[in-house]
């Protein structure tokens, strides 16, 4: 990056100071659970890149950039880009070829939608970097994992994706998810991302989806208890009708703020986890049960996203001077 | 077996009926948690196939007569012997050679003692055979565990026995049950043996270890919530002390149908819970905190036992008409 820089620098004889010298002042929000495993963190860092090389101008590509990215954190190389996206773990021993590349964009499979749903606000106990390095030392199975595994699901998800085959792309999604957190579960000592209710919501996706007699929607968990589900946007309604039904809000949180619904699946808020419109959903609600109000805490409804975007100065989260225009506690 | 009752037969004048033709009253008691997980069905069998080889005299060895128990329950092969014991997985395509070995004797390590914590008296949603085979077939990591990981730690194992070496026999102990775990979450779709109190108790015991500066104890979970917990006699005051006081009673359970106390930890039944008397274990006690009074159900504090025994007549299960002294509902 200062290589870049300094290349930049001599090309451009507006600069009267190095850009190597700039006094930077970085100001960062971020509207998404911090430290619950939802990467946060890299979509905060994505945005600093981002940022920096637009400042900078710097001449390299969106995947030369993620490698950047990487170093604050991981998956921060994935979230450089918008739409569906890799991160590929080369083979250098330095790790520089290890980057992210974007696998299709955003618009190429519109219908496929997202609902997080947030199981729990707690701080982790465990840093996911300290844990996945002892996973690496101490887990008899991980290395199974890399060598085998994982690759070949890597060119499975991608041909899933290429052909929006949301049954093969669900089963990957949900298997890997497993065995990610089984490799967790044989570290020594043992990493427990999830928790009861996450488990309990992955068992609701495979009822719902042996009760639609397909594979209708995925769960995935990454370094939290908090559930991603997919499905397509056909299934959404009697999904959130499900979901909403079993893991009800707690009274003190608003209908609207538990599921705020941007897709409009409910009439109204009032009818947030009390409306089931499909005969078979009702049957296997039923079934299912409620489990504890505030078991999830609120749930995001979302689809597939762009990347990072400049803002207009307008929007900018310095004032003229420098300085933030907010501070939160 | 059949075979082996004919060649019986042949050489003993006394039967006037084939002993193939005899009809035979059985009934069978347990006093252990049933469908829990704790491998009550493998005493079950392991006492029936006991008490037949006794009645027909049969000449078989106990490893022998451990392979007709397996057919029952797999881990009924175990049960056929007391003190510490080995299931051989065999290599023949007909498991003709999968049989159990005692590795030694109960009175080998006398110091050794187990606490059994009853998370959960519920059913499992799934019985534990329909899992291993959905296991077998589903998950990627299975092959692995079963090729490389088993074989050594079964070495590893027998070795820590025989030198009666606590933290080796503690860690494999721990990291085997973790694997074990690993490959169930890795099944398709992924089966869950443990809940949130299990994996609090494994987290109890890293904290009991890391608090003694050494190996003092280890827990292993078979398939369900309840933990065993592995310590040596004089760590054990210390960690039935601590496992009480995190995991209180409800108020509706007796102290003493809570933890019988065999071996006297206290000086009565009302300190349980609420006696501390090692200052490290009121510090970690106070770190850990308290769990929801009746997380953990019961706690069985027990030691290496023996196998099947012919008990007197007078304790027969049978009346004199052969029919069940008692019936239970």
């Amino acid at each position: 990056l200062r290589k870049a820089l300094e290349l930049r620098q001599q090309n451009d004889s507006i600069a009267t100071v190095p850009l190597s010298q700039w006094r930077i002042h970085v100001c960062s929000e971020n509207n998404f659970p911090t430290a619950a495993g939802l990467a946060s963190s890299a979509s905060g860092y994505a945005a600093l890149v981002s940022a920096l090389g637009t400042l900078y101008k710097l001449p390299q590509t969106t995947s030369e950039l993620s490698r950047v990215a990487r170093v604050g954190s991981g998956s921060a190389c994935r979230s450089m880009f918008g739409g569906f996206v890799a991160w590929q773990a080369g083979v250098a021993d330095d790790g520089n070829d290890s980057l992210a590349v974007q696998v299709a964009s955003r618009e190429h499979w519109p219908e496929l939608q997202a609902l997080i749903l947030v199981a729990s606000d707690k701080k982790k106990a465990i840093s996911s970097t300290a844990g996945m390095q002892t996973t690496v030392e101490t887990s008899a199975l991980f290395a199974e994992r890399v060598r085998t595994v994982v690759p070949q699901r890597m060119e499975d998800m991608k041909a899933a994706i290429a052909a929006r085959d949301f049954p093969r792309f669900a089963e990957i999604t949900m298997r890997d998810s497993n065995q990610f957190h089984a490799v967790c579960l044989d570290t020594y000592p043992p990493i427990s991302y999830m928790n009861d209710t996450s488990r309990a919501i992955a068992g609701l996706v495979h009822a719902f989806n042996a009760s639609r007699g397909r594979v209708a929607a995925a769960y995935t968990y990454d370094a939290g208890p908090n559930a991603v589900i997919y499905a397509l946007s056909a299934d959404m309604r009697e999904l959130v009708e499900l979901v909403t039904y079993c893991f009800p809000r707690e009274d003190c949180v608003l209908p609207e703020a538990f599921y705020p619904d941007p897709f409009s699946v409910f009439a109204s808020p009032d009818q947030v986890g009390l409306h089931l419109s499909d005969p078979a959903v009702v049957k296997l609600a039923e079934t299912i049960g409620k489990f504890p109000a505030g078991s999830v805490r609120r749930i995001i409804h979302t689809e597939v996203g762009d990347g990072p975007r400049v803002l207009p100065a307008s929007q900018s989260l310095l004032n003229d001077a420098g300085m933030p225009k907010r501070a939160r506690e």
